[in-house]
């Protein structure tokens, strides 16, 4: 796992006296190390309930504690009562994994990193703190990798690619020219007219045989990863948003837009300038012609159009009415004259 | 104030020379220093009347001369006659406001630049002549500032990130990897056929807590500023083009395009892949849902949506009312016949 | 001609045996040198027919074998018949066109690069083997220039700009912080459930006087060039597709599209955010409004808008009638009620 476990740790008695909460059901001496989401959270985790579509998954949650405001009611679960849970959990994440300082070097490539048999590093590019690149790797020019990055066998990186720390890619992985993987995801707290940051400390994980086009970006997860699977093809200037999963031989042309959390089955075709809400789930299959907008789940198979997407056949069916729209107006004005 | 008049100066009479225009109620003696907005320029300044819809501010302009065509009738202001007024104003820029050679030295921080406690600039990155940065900023590799920045205390810049000559931050101010701040704007006039470029002499200013995402690109102003209010948060691939003013506390979601000259008030919210036309007002609070294209100004409070932009409850009954337009017709059609 | 024809050579016996091939019409030891589209094709090289529509052309093709699946009937060119052809022509690619070995030097311009008088080469900028650029070139620092460029007099480029090998540029081009130009344009053959990669050997052609905004790319040919005519002028975050031909004098808003193979004609203008599909001709001085979708060839002079383009004027129409639907179909609902 990937997950960073040896870092802070804080007591939910001093969580709550940092957040002005109330403990419920929960002991002061409990020891938090890490923020989790409600489904994945342990005993030593922290989580919260931000959304009460999500009530039921956070009732049989194994969390040590978990954030809630006034309303909700999570039965015997251990509870912190909070005017602002979701400006708890962007704090607690702060508290508890605390982005490191940059491990620059003077030498281009670390010290401590790992070069596989092969690899070739061009002048200009860097490798940072701990990173593993395997064998035969390509770094081009002005490509900077920072540190705690693991790149399979193979690997051909183009000039001016950004890898932000904690970003692995599996073998064979095509990423071209200014591209970025890792940044941080868009992700703010309202709080007294201000939007307060959620850090983002998850990482990207991209599995073998991805190519990634052109000045694409990747942001990392809030806590866990983005993660994008083997044999799954991205064109340029496409944007993948923190927590997106995309399943294995997808299709994403260019200028597409991923909204966080969504979901894609495999072999899915985005056809260019696509844009999806965030956490909605797009089946196997499926295939957005250019420029739809997906505003909801999109079951396996179809094919869908359109501003807010509808099935193919109805977006054309529409489009063709749209046009005569204008004349049917005028006759039924000119019949209703008549009338 | 940032703007630069120690530069070269031009008579009238030189400027109506190289230009072939006829002055009038103006001495050819009259010494002009630079080039600003009609309603901005005092008497050492040229200014242009390219829109009659500015007619009125030009008539109470303090501009040392206002170049007009023919047919515009300025009463007693001093004007300079032109065949193309939009032609000899960006010459003008390009004689009054000549961009500098760039001053690059052997050394990644220029000697005249200054550097502030505390701050780490990774191997790779370069700052240049005259920039200052404040307290504990950090450069990541890869990054390259221009001479004459601005940096407040505890910047973050990751890597590839480019700013320009000129460019100002506030304090505690992250961009992240390959974003670009002070590009030239997107500005050219026709000119028998082909597309002669407006020199863009203006800069960038971003206050205090503004967030900036990867491969988002902000232009420089024509003349002055291109403006980023403090507290805004601006996703992944955005586009802000040239004298676009943002209000404090936006948020910009990925891939909107935020068209030139156009002004936020604060705290809007344009989400994911929003467009907007040029020279438009969007009122404090507004919101723009996904997609959406703002084709004229947005009143304050109010959330609008769609393909030319209309109030969401009217857009949503538009695209049900869409679905079922098809049905409709066909019924229509077969009631006719049964006429 | 940029064709390489010095590379490596196979028989058509051994292409046949090496993708399990049929000859028909073809001598099984007649040397071929290259890959080829059926209309430029000459005895020395192998094409392929993807696509019916290309039936007639492929009838006509001096080409020295033409891969075609077992429904085709090409009469007595010399064919090859595979069960996917189009994968036989993405592997023929990778075997007569093979991408070179980066050369990297340890300085930061290739001994082998030519540098023309005047040239300023920032530190950090770097210059690929046998690139030759003109009299008074600038590069800013973080640019890379791969093997065998041309760069006229006069170019500009902006730091962090990425050109891939064999990209020419003519005179007075600027190209503006981040672009990228000469990544591989995004092409798979469907084999089997996976996306092979069809290999993009083609290059970047760049007329006089273009300019090119922060963090544009464009993509080279699948064999011959992309190219971008004289005069033309393109806005930030733009994505040009491989093979596209852009005429001169055109204007390409922020964020637009070019699907691959699009042709443009002379004084174009595509307003922010168009996209359109590939393979169609855009005629000279057509005008896209901002958003527009372009589905089929849009005529010379014609003015388009929406979504599926259409004449501006009926757009405005539709979405104008589009407004009044909610209310037409319910007062059709209340007269039904009232029959």
């Amino acid at each position: 796992m990937n997950t960073t476990c040896t870092g802070p740790t804080l007591t939910c008695a001093e969580l709550a006296r940092r957040l002005g909460g109330t403990l419920r059901n929960c002991p002061g001496e409990r020891i938090i190390r890490q923020v989790r989401p409600v489904e994945e959270a342990e005993a030593d985790a922290l989580s919260f309930l931000a959304n009460s579509k999500y009530h039921a998954r956070a009732l049989e949650s194994q969390a040590g504690v978990i954030l809630v405001d006034a309303r909700a009611d999570l039965g015997d679960r251990p509870q912190m009562v909070l005017a602002n849970p979701y400006w708890g959990f962007a704090q607690a994440i702060g508290w508890l994994h605390p982005e490191p300082e940059p491990e620059w070097s003077d030498q281009p490539v670390h010290p401590s990193a790992r070069i596989g048999a092969g690899c070739r590093i061009a002048p200009g590019a860097s490798v940072g703190a701990r990173t593993v690149l395997g064998a035969g790797v390509r770094l081009h020019p002005g490509v900077h990798i920072a540190e705690d990055c693991v790149l399979g066998d193979g690997c051909e990186l183009y000039p001016g690619v950004v890898l932000y720390r904690r970003t692995t890619l599996g073998c064979r992985v095509r990423i071209h020219g200014n591209a970025v993987l890792g940044s941080d995801g868009y992700g703010y707290v309202p709080v007294a007219g201000r939007h307060e940051k959620i850090p983002q400390s998850g990482w990207v994980e991209v599995g073998d045989d991805v190519e990634i086009g052109a000045c694409t970006t990747v942001d990392r997860g809030v806590l866990g990863p983005t993660r994008i699977q083997a044999g799954t093809k991205i064109d340029n200037q496409c944007q993948i948003a923190h927590n997106v999963q995309i399943g294995e031989h997808c299709l994403i042309v260019s200028q597409t837009g991923i909204s966080g959390s969504t979901t894609l089955g495999h072999h899915v075709t985005l056809a260019g300038k696509v844009g999806t809400a965030g956490h909605i789930h797009i089946g196997s299959g499926a295939v957005a012609t250019g420029n739809t907008m997906l505003g909801k789940d999109v079951p396996e198979g179809s094919m869908v159009s359109g501003y807010l997407a509808r099935p193919h056949r109805q977006w054309l069916e529409c489009q063709a009415a749209l046009n005569r729209l204008p004349a049917l107006l005028k006759a039924l004005k000119a019949r209703t004259r008549e009338d």
